[in-house]
C-alpha cells in the first residue's frame, strides 16, 4: 500500500520540477489507479496536465476514480477528440454513471464520438430509472453455452475474457438468451475438464431483476456473499452483472441518505463538499421550516396553560428539561428501530413486541430520570441553592412523574413512529430526530402541565 | 432466487407433516445455504431437527448463517460428539467468530475436539484484538511460489484449491513466507501458460497489516475495488485474507454503531433483538442521564431570568419553539458534517472552509426560520387569536432576532462539534443529535434572553 501522503506528493512535485519524466512515469506505473486519482487530485493545472499524461493506458482507468465535480471540469476542458478517445476507454458502467451527470450537449459530444456498439451499451443501463438494478449492471460479462465442458469453458474465457468487469463468476446462457445458472472461474478451474460446465454449479442460484430497487441489490449481496449477481429481465433474459464493488457504493450512498434524514433533512443528493451552498439551504431549511410549524403547536399549549403559567412561575424553569428528556429518549429510540428495520433485524409484524419491549425500557428510563429530577429539586431547595417555595416537595413530585410520563411516551413515539412510516410505505429513516422531538415537545407539555395541576391543585395552582 | 416466503413454509411443513424426506432434501438442495438457514429459522424443536438433519452436508454452512444467538443455542442443545463435527466444518473465519462469543467452557469443549492444526487456525485469529484486520482474516488462502508459471499456477491451484475460502485472487509468497504480490484467478487463466506468475500482477499492489483497525479496513476496500485483501505482520509474512463479503458485514456494524450513536447512546454490542432489556436500558440509560445533567443548565438558566419571566409571562410561550430549531439545526449538521467525516469527503483541515460555509447556511437558514416567527406573532396578533398585549411588534422583533442568532449558533456548533472530537481522537459520532441540542438548548435560551432584554427594555422588560 502506498499511502498518498504529503511526502509522497512533495516527491512527485520535486521530479516534475526536475522534469525527471522516466522516474515520475516508474513511480505512477506502481501505484493502483485509485491511487493515481488521489495524487492527482493534489495537483492543479500545468502539474496535473503533466502527471496525467504520464498515466498512459491507465488514463481512463483513473479518470474514473476521478470524484464527478473533477469529472466535469476535465471533460470541459479537453477537446471533443481527446475526450471520446477517453470515455470510450472507460468501463461501460462507470460511462454511463458519468454521462447520466452531465449537461445533455456534453453527454451527445461524448456519444455522437463512441462507436455504435458502444453507445448502445452505455444508453441501455441509462434507460432504467435511479436506483434500480438496471442502473448500476455492466454488460461486460462471459457468456458460455451450458452444453460446454469445463475445458471448453475456460478456452472461451481465454478468447473473449480480457477487458471485462469481471472473470470471478462467469454466466451460464442458453441459445435465446436465457440465464440459466452462473459458476465462479474457482470451479471451472478446479473441475474435471471434461465435466459439463451445467454440472459444477452450486446451489442456490441467485438472480436479481433489471427492476430490482437498489435497497434489494444491497440485502441480496449482504445475504448471499457473492462478489457478483447477474440481472436479467421479466422474461429471464440475461442483461448484464452487477459487482461488488459497485454495492459497496450503494450501501454507502443508501446509509449516508438515512442518517442525513435522521438528522431531519432532505438527503443531498451529491456529497456535502460537491453540493451548492444554495441547494444546501433548500433542503436543509424545507425540513427546518416544516418542524418549525409543527413546533409551533407549543407556543399554543403553552397559551392554553398561561393561567397556570401565572400562578406557578416556578413551573416554567423545568419546561426545557422535561421536554428535551423526551426528545431524547424519542430519538435514541428512533434511530435504533430504523437501524434495525433497515437491517430487518425487526420486521413490520414485530411491532407489538417492540412495543411491549420499549414500554418497559421507556418506563424504567423514566424511572431514573424521574429520579434524577426529584433529587435535584429536593436537593437544591435543601441546600439553599434556589428557593422554590412551601410547596417544593410537591414541585420536585410533579416534576419527576412529569418525567416518568415524559420520557415514557417518548419512547414509545421514537419506537413505533419508523414502523407507522414502513406501513404507510414512506421511509422510515423519516422519522428523524427533530421529528419525533417535535412530536414530543408539544405532548410533553401538555403531560407535564395535566401532571402538575394534579398535583399542586389546592396548593400552588 | 427462491424466496423464503410464507408459501414456501407452509409447502415445507407439508412435506414434513407427510414425511416426505425425498422432495424436502431435492428442495432444500436447491436452495443457498443463506436461504436454508432463513428457512430453518421459520421451524423449531422435531421439525427444525428434521429439517436440518436432511440438510447433509451443507449443514456447518447453513449453521453459519444462523444468527449468533441460534448459534449459542443450538450449541447448547447439541452433543459433544456431533458438535465438534459442525464445527470443524465451518470455515475457519467463522468458526473464530462464533468461539469468541461462547461462554469459555462450551468452546473448550469445541477446541479439545478439533484437531491440533485446526485449533493452532482458529486461535490465530482470535489473538487480535477485536476491531482489527487480524480477527477478520482468514488463513484458507492458496499461496504460489513467485517462480511459478502461469500453467504451474493453475496446476497448484487444482491440488490444493478446494475449501479455500475464495480462489478469485491467490497470493504469491516466497521462501520465507513474505507476501510479495497477489494476481487474480482471471489473469492467470488469461495469461500465456509460460509466463512467470510475477509477470502478469497488476500494477497497484494492496496489503492491510494484521494490527490495521477495522475502519481502515473498510476504507481499503471502498478505495480499490478489490473483492479480498492479504493481511501481513509487521515483517511482510502472509497470515491470512480478509473476503469482501465479511467486509460488508463490517459496514453494516459501523454505520449501526454511528447511527446509535448519532441518536445518542452508547452503541449496541448485538443486533437490537438480540440484546437483552437490562442491557438496552443501562446503553441508553447512562447517555440519557448525562444529556439530563447537562439540561439542568437549562433550569439554572431559566432562573436566572426569572425576574425577566415574572414581568413578561408572555416570553414563556416561546421557549420551546426557540430552543427545538437550534437543537433542529444542530441535529442537521452534526450528522451531516460526522457522515462527510467518516466518508472522507472533508478532512480534519477542511474545519475552517466548512466553518465559513456552514455560518453562511446558518444565517440563511435563521433568517427563514426568524421570518417565520415574526410573521407568525404579527399574524396572531392581527387576526386577533392571541394578544401579545401592546409590545406585540416587538416581542416579534424579539423572536425573529433570536431566532437567527439560536439556528446560526445550533448550525455552528453541530457542523464544528464533531471536528472538534475527532481532533481529540475520538469518534464524531458521540456528537449525537441530543448532545448537540443539549448543549444548544442552554445557550439558545440565554441568546433568547438577552435578544429580548435589548429590544424589549423599557417597554415590557
Amino acid at each position: 500500500m502506498t499511502p498518498i501522503d504529503p511526502d509522497f506528493k512533495t516527491r512527485m512535485a520535486a521530479l516534475i520540477d526536475k522534469r525527471d519524466w522516466h522516474a515520475l512515469r516508474r513511480e505512477i506505473a506502481d501505484l493502483h489507479s485509485a491511487d493515481i486519482a488521489e495524487l492527482l487530485g493534489h495537483f492543479e493545472g500545468d502539474e496535473f496536465n503533466i502527471l496525467f499524461r504520464l498515466v498512459g493506458k491507465r488514463k481512463a482507468d483513473a479518470f474514473s476514480y476521478f470524484p464527478v465535480e473533477r469529472q466535469k471540469e476535465l471533460i470541459r476542458e479537453t477537446e471533443p477528440a481527446q475526450l471520446s478517445q477517453l470515455v470510450s476507454q472507460m468501463q461501460p458502467d462507470d460511462r454511463a454513471r458519468l454521462i447520466s451527470v452531465l449537461p445533455r450537449e456534453t453527454s451527445n459530444i461524448i456519444l455522437a464520438r463512441l462507436p455504435p456498439s458502444e453507445i448502445k451499451r452505455s444508453l441501455v443501463s441509462l434507460s432504467y430509472p435511479e436506483d434500480t438494478a438496471g442502473r448500476y449492471m455492466t454488460p461486460d460479462f462471459v457468456a458460455l453455452d451450458p452444453e460446454m465442458t469445463a475445458a471448453e469453458a475456460l478456452a472461451h474465457i481465454r478468447q473473449v475474457g480480457r477487458k471485462k468487469e469481471t472473470l470471478n463468476v462467469v454466466y451460464l446462457v442458453d441459445k435465446d438468451g436465457r440465464l440459466v445458472e452462473d459458476v465462479t472461474l474457482g470451479n471451472l478451474v478446479l473441475a474435471d475438464p471434461e465435466a459439463k460446465v451445467l454440472d459444477i454449479v452450486e446451489p442456490g442460484f441467485v438472480d436479481l431483476r433489471d427492476t430490482t430497487p437498489q435497497e434489494k441489490v444491497l440485502e441480496a449481496f449482504r445475504k448471499y456473499d457473492r462478489v457478483a449477481l447477474p440481472v436479467t429481465d421479466a422474461s429471464g433474459h440475461m442483461l448484464g452483472i452487477i459487482t461488488v464493488d459497485d454495492v459497496m457504493d450503494v450501501a454507502e450512498d443508501e446509509m449516508t441518505e438515512d442518517m442525513q434524514k435522521i438528522g431531519g433533512m432532505d438527503a443531498l443528493d451529491e456529497a456535502y463538499s460537491q453540493t451548492g451552498l444554495w441547494q444546501m439551504v433548500r433542503k436543509r431549511g424545507v425540513w427546518l421550516a416544516v418542524l418549525f410549524i409543527g413546533e409551533l403547536f407549543t407556543a399554543s399549549a403553552m397559551a392554553h396553560y398561561e393561567q397556570e403559567l401565572a400562578r406557578a412561575l416556578v413551573l416554567t424553569l423545568f419546561i426545557p428539561l422535561i421536554i428535551s428528556s423526551g426528545g431524547n429518549s424519542g430519538s435514541q429510540a428512533a434511530s435504533l428501530l430504523i437501524r434495525a428495520l433497515a437491517l430487518k433485524d425487526v420486521a413490520l409484524a414485530d411491532w407489538w413486541r417492540v412495543m411491549r419491549r420499549e414500554l418497559a425500557s421507556g418506563l424504567a428510563l423514566g424511572t431514573v430520570l424521574g429520579i434524577l429530577g426529584f433529587v435535584r429539586v429536593t436537593l437544591w431547595q435543601w441546600v439553599g441553592v434556589v428557593d422554590y417555595g412551601a410547596h417544593s416537595f410537591l414541585i420536585a413530585t410533579a416534576i419527576g412523574l412529569s418525567l416518568v410520563g415524559v420520557v415514557t411516551f417518548g419512547t414509545l413515539v421514537g419506537a413505533l413512529l419508523p414502523f407507522l412510516l414502513k406501513r404507510l410505505g414512506l421511509d422510515p429513516a423519516t422519522s428523524s430526530a427533530p421529528f419525533v422531538a417535535t412530536l414530543v415537545d408539544v405532548t410533553g407539555l401538555v403531560i407535564y402541565f395535566q401532571v402538575a395541576a394534579l398535583i399542586l391543585r389546592g396548593t400552588l395552582l
